[in-house]
């Protein structure tokens, strides 16, 4: 028979942007989600967990990211001229679906939320990553901004539930009503047709989410003739002359110290405006809704210059900043910043039925708030590893097995060394890598004598990094003890070392 | 400004063979899964996530449907030219790429679990999805048996840590090794030139699995020329002999009432095959360990018709399955079948770093175990629906709002019925749909009293299908209690209806 040609070696490599999570990472994750999911749960939503495949048709164009000519999602035709179908890009067009689809099955309102991997076809960068998790709460089916005061409430419950203490994080709400009445006195919005300027307006968002970025100045220019960034790159501007761009800066800088103060600017910022009148009555609705319920400027707080750079909000719009500072990569401190968002979304069902069906929501960031709770030290999983029962003798393994059995009926996770034991040495070192508290040895002498020796991994640890000789003999890290006791005798020693 | 053209309505629908989750079907997949992942943690197995993207050249070719000329993959080509990525259609293949890429920080052995979803490209239909849910655990690193033993067993403490009882299940074990032995006594294996009839022997390998479904005698006719199905349809044959095709059926009968008798019997079989001895001593080994920690042939068995369909298999195969009886579509007792398979592959990691990783795991199929719990009635994810607060009066949101504040601070799941508050009817229709236990009325007279309504509606339910009015009056399914006891009152309701 004819040799046939080797294959190259497929290369073992993550695809660019992806990447796997191990161990501590998923544990982690995990842990935050269960304990969002529960909040979620006792607010009365409902779980979802919907096919991460779409149709494009289905999903629409409702990415954030309007300035880039791609698509953003990944896409591929289905065998013979079929469907074009796609990874969802968010949890909340393929909500949209589900609504339209199961509408006359599903209670209204309806509840729900859903946690899982979204993905976006974009260039790969430092920290940007084409796969990540989104954790998202929606009431579809109501236009009453109790649902949407019910979900700022959720929202700091859930940030206080995962292990960021009050203080550390704000909710900050607005509404895109209030904007659309600015627009109007400024004169780039008429409701009468609604549809003229949507470009310059689309600019003016997009100019008010980059305060913080940019300052006051950058957006003034954005509001403008456009902006040339460092880079010497143009961004076009909105073209408002100087008068509009101030009304629009006004807007952004209407908060006062407290609620009451900053609703009275806005009131008179709209004034002549229904549908900004609208908003702001809006906004106090909610205010008033949070107050009675105790959840004052310290967990909630209207915020005019939250504006969510989606395009597809029509009422109020929410943000969750964690307002302790970290220090960024080039040592410099900063305030954490955003980890959630959402808003209220009339339209995105009618896509479908043509029926207007208001709906409201937020979606976390797991990812950053994951990141957020370790950098505050909360993120503790817990996750120890298993007890090693070393190899002494390969013909034995049977009772090596028998006493991670033993432990194991005890709930103490344990594993036999399955690698190769010739080598002593190796087996504790695997141990050390699996950060194992304890390591149990028993060759043909200890079988004879019947005793196991105990390692204490923890303390051998320790002693290995600072203690003397003289504490190492008053506590020695591996000690004998009877092979009957070993499930009483570790789980004493476990308890110890926490 | 001139009208633009309508697009057509998007459809609302799930891509073809796609499905959504609700409710209960996410949370009792949730509760399956997390005690499902505490024995594989408790077993010293380490969690793993990797992406749900690979690139097609680190996937490669190892769908268990072979016979289909479509790759079974959801492929497409990065912009530019760039690399085909694909979405995992298991979690093995996923693992071995994560094994070598990351194989020099990795302990060895790497001891891993996973779970979440996998998708396939086929055609759809009923209760074939193109997305499911897998959970395997893997050993990567050791040719122990130790480690195939340990799959097994801790396969039958999963099982029934889920809920599934023993006597409910079997764990039947067998070997490769032994099969190509026995192919090697028949002549159509060549241990000097492996790769000689590769073809024919995974025509063998596919006839006997099937074995459940053709019986002997289909099995014979696919040993042999081939078969003819009772749609006309023709399966090619391995085209063994008549002698050939009785040592291979020999080997499938070769059960007997002991694992030693069994065992006694493939030795026989194998006499000459060096391969083939080595495949009984493996599996004399595996039975050894087993036996000596308890877990006998009530939970685990030798049963050489277990082969599984991948062609990656090269040692020990294992493979669950439920032997109580469900009744099938037709209305006929059947086995409930296989849940859970797997085995040791040797080469799936040599694929990128050309140096041999032994490696043994197994995957449970996740929607299959779920129905066999709802089969037996063991999944009652006690999920009820939260307690409803009616509004009587629209104005007195926020008072509604600080009743299931209360609520919720005690851990009672709530919510304000947050539709159109003007039908009283459709709030109870909706606490109905909701699965609501309770639904709180308080209207301006009992505002003005200090009291509120509860509607017991579990009680009410039974009411409307079977008690009479006398019952109905000792018990009565709406009584008023004071506002300040409401969650005290709650509590109490709750647990009674329990």
């Amino acid at each position: 028979m004819a040799k046939v040609k080797k294959q190259p070696r497929p290369k073992a490599e993550t695809p660019k942007g992806f990447r796997d999570y191990f161990g501590a990472d998923v544990a982690e994750r995990k842990v935050m989600l269960d304990r969002i999911a529960e909040v979620y749960h006792l607010y009365g939503f409902d779980a979802l967990e919907s096919s991460a495949v779409e149709t494009v048709q289905a999903l629409g164009k409702f990415l954030p990211d309007v300035d880039r000519p791609n698509e953003g999602v990944f896409a591929w035709q289905e065998d013979g001229d079929g469907d074009w179908l796609a990874l969802r890009y968010d949890l909340t067009a393929p909500l949209a679906r589900v609504f339209a689809q199961f509408r006359n099955d599903l209670p209204t309102p309806y509840r729900r939320y859903a946690m899982g991997p979204v993905w976006r076809n974009e260039k790969p960068g430092p920290g940007r990553f084409r796969q990540f998790y989104q954790c998202d709460a929606d009431t579809v089916g109501t236009a009453s901004v109790a649902a949407d005061a019910e979900i700022c409430s959720m929202l700091s419950d859930t940030l206080e539930a995962v292990g960021i203490p009050r203080g550390d994080y704000v909710v900050r709400v607005n509404n895109r009503k209030v904007l659309n009445g600015v627009m109007e006195v400024a004169g780039v919005f008429d409701p009468a047709d609604p549809d003229k300027n949507a470009a310059e307006r689309g600019i003016v968002l997009r100019a008010i989410d980059k305060l913080d970025r940019l300052g006051p100045d950058g957006v003034r220019a954005l509001l403008g003739e456009g902006r040339k960034d460092a880079s010497g790159d143009f961004t076009a501007g909105a073209g408002l002359s100087a008068d509009q761009a101030a009304i629009v800066m006004g807007f952004m800088q209407a908060k006062a110290a407290s609620g009451a103060a900053t609703l009275g600017n806005l009131r008179d910022l709209v004034t002549g405006s229904t549908i900004g009148t609208e908003g702001v009555d809006e906004l106090s609705s909610i205010a008033g809704l949070l107050d009675a319920q105790g959840y004052g400027a310290d967990r909630i707080e209207i915020d005019p210059s939250v504006v969510r750079g989606l395009g597809y909000y029509t009422g109020p719009v929410f943000e969750a900043e964690l307002t302790f500072e970290i220090t960024d990569e080039k040592g410099r401190p900063r305030q954490f910043g955003s980890v959630a968002g959402g808003g209220r979304y009339d339209d995105l069902v009618k896509r479908f039925t043509g029926q207007a069906v208001p709906a409201t929501g937020i979606s976390i960031g797991v990812d950053r708030l994951l990141a957020a709770l370790r950098a505050k030290g909360r993120m503790d999983s817990n996750d120890t590893g298993p007890v090693i029962v070393t190899v002494m003798d390969r013909d034995r393994m049977a009772d090596y097995q028998q006493m991670v059995a033993e432990l194991r009926n005890a709930g103490i996770r344990s594993e036999v060394f399955l690698g190769n034991p010739k080598n002593f040495g190796a087996q504790l070192k695997y141990a050390d890598k699996r950060k194992s508290p304890v390591a149990i040895i028993e060759g043909q002498d200890e079988k004879d004598r019947g005793v196991v020796q105990v390692k204490d991994l923890i303390l051998g640890a320790k002693i290995a990094q600072s203690a003397t000789l003289d504490e190492w003999k008053s506590q020695p890290a591996q000690f004998e003890i009877a092979r009957s006791d070993l499930v009483s005798e570790l789980r004493r020693l476990l308890a110890a070392q926490k």
